[in-house]
């Protein structure tokens, strides 16, 4: 395959861990980056290991998956914010724009960013539609209905060339993958579980982003009322928990990513898993059961199950990363529209 | 997706399996099949029904898997031979070249032909080259040396307008892809280890192709002497195993389909299995291990196992066909050439 120019939106945890990924595969050159404060482009590529480095204490605290978040959410460790930290870094009140600008050169997005409104991430795809972009947009969302606000974009992206494959992470994205995979013994699915375990010893402060959106989830909260709450709230509720949460039927958009795709119906598929904020062992082992009948008529179930010993960020950018590479692909053969990790493997 | 027009050389163990897979997907319909004496053509969609039920009994004895064979390899139980049993078909000397001659009605094309010689398969798509074929070719091959010989005619393919997916069965095919899938979670892969168990009860008589070939992975034996073995030869060997052997390192092609897709070295690849002819009963139970090294320097081993009631009728066919669907999307979007399954995934 040919060398490909990305940019990453966000150097908070996703952002940060996805250039540190990227150093080992030969064929990614990162060669812009932003955050709300700042942007650094290199043409020839960025120089990832200062990069890291200026920017370590000082990162959006996302955590690594947030989607949806409140505040500011930067951590300001040094004299200055975020990015700019970087010498490679220019301050900017128009980071997006600024990268928007460079699109010529850029083969593919990765939005590593909180999607701070549920129409934050798809705007973002219109306006990179509006500057002529054609090229790769890849984000890490879950919940179900941005997917929606994508497809009403639809035409608008093929039209300008642009191959957005959404929630491209861990769940939804790799074990979307997986399921789509372990579906392909069966003619007929009843029944997809996804269940992750995921250990942060860093706990609620260094993973502020993910803790409320998971708290979302939980039964007396939704998206709205968890983004209220402060940090003393969730300080709260977290030890309540004993540092322990356990989510079941959360709303991420899996099923609906396994729907479009054809394998089953969005009620067919549940997920749920722990999060434990004072350990970094995960608390469970992230498994993905396919139940299906053959087509000579047996019942079975397939599995797919994570070592304990591979970290959420290695199970968010590596997939991040080769789905990216897989959608580049695509994109190089004009194929493009919204697509989700299921729909870019064997068909059902 | 749009509709698919495909059709199936070979009505043995894997053509009729995946003729009967194929009626419980609504997008593809199969509009012609051939054996080595007859083909059955039906623009608007073959009866498979009457096509199985007028065959059974009368297939070639490839068992499902077949890729090395030996004799003529049709059971001969009525009167007719093979596929001119069904009322849909005719009797032909020239199968191949009949359904060649269908190809602008046809997006898709099985190959379900046991590999009676290592070109056998290459040649075919030449012979669809030649003819100006515009479309998919699919095979279920399993032994490595053959994919050099397609890629030797990777030129002409692409200047017809071919996508080659070759391996896309069980294994190389649904394993080598969640063995892809598995890697995704590492930045370097260290092992890579395929077990599968099958189960057939039915025994050699029934599943010839399959274990002659099987058993040119035995450590006394090669293509070449197993292709000379007789029948009797054969029962021999398989009763001094009391109908269970078992196979170590064997020469499969899922080593050299990961390594094409980048994902690791043909050495860090280990194949083998256990077959049992005397129970349907899997003896083991088909498993891939994945264990790479992570990006924050963890080693962990991410595993796929297949339920032991999915049979490997199931686990070849289902994955065929999701590799057709797969190559098929990007055929409609120019992108020819040979691929492997691995290569069908996100990219490493």
């Amino acid at each position: 395959m040919n060398d490909i120019n990305f940019a990453i939106l966000g150097t908070g945890g996703i952002g940060r861990r996805a250039l540190e990924v990227s150093v080992a595969k030969d064929e990614l050159m990162p060669i812009a980056a932003c955050d709300r404060h700042g942007i650094a482009v290199d043409h020839g590529g960025l120089d990832v290991d200062e990069l890291l480095a200026a920017t370590e204490g000082n990162i959006a605290s996302d955590g690594g998956t947030a989607i949806e978040s409140s505040g500011d959410g930067i951590k300001e460790h040094g004299d200055d914010k975020g990015v700019v930290t970087s010498r490679q870094a220019v301050s900017t009140e128009t980071p997006i724009e600024d990268i928007i600008a460079e699109h010529e050169a850029i083969d593919a997005v990765l939005i590593a960013l909180p999607n701070l409104e549920h129409d934050f991430i798809p705007n973002i795809a219109e306006r990179f539609a509006d500057a002529g972009y054609e090229g790769v947009l890849v984000d890490v969302l879950k919940r179900s209905r941005v997917i929606g606000m994508l497809d009403e974009r639809e035409e608008q992206l093929e039209e300008s060339g642009i191959t957005f494959v959404c929630g491209a992470g861990a769940t939804p994205g790799l074990l979307t993958g997986a399921a789509a995979l372990a579906s392909q013994s069966f003619v007929e699915i009843e029944e997809i579980e996804i269940w992750w375990g995921v250990g942060l010893k860093s706990g609620y402060e260094d993973n502020r982003g993910t803790v409320r959106e998971d708290i979302a989830h939980l039964p007396d909260y939704d998206i709205e009322s968890a983004r209220d709450l402060s940090d003393e709230d969730i300080e709260e509720i977290v030890d309540a928990h004993d540092g322990v949460i356990k989510f079941n039927d959360m709303e991420h958009a899996d099923d609906v990513l396994l729907e479009r795709a054809g394998i089953c119906d969005t009620e067919d598929v549940t997920v749920g898993g722990i999060l434990d904020l004072r350990n970094d062992q995960k608390p469970t082992t992230t498994t993905v059961k396919v139940t299906g009948r053959t087509f000579d008529g047996d019942v079975g179930t397939n599995t797919f199950e994570l070592d304990d010993d591979t970290s959420m960020e290695a199970n968010v950018n590596g997939p991040a990363l080769g789905y990216l590479k897989a959608a580049v692909r695509r994109n190089r053969t004009d194929d493009y529209g919204v697509y989700g990790p299921a729909e870019l493997m064997p068909g059902f």
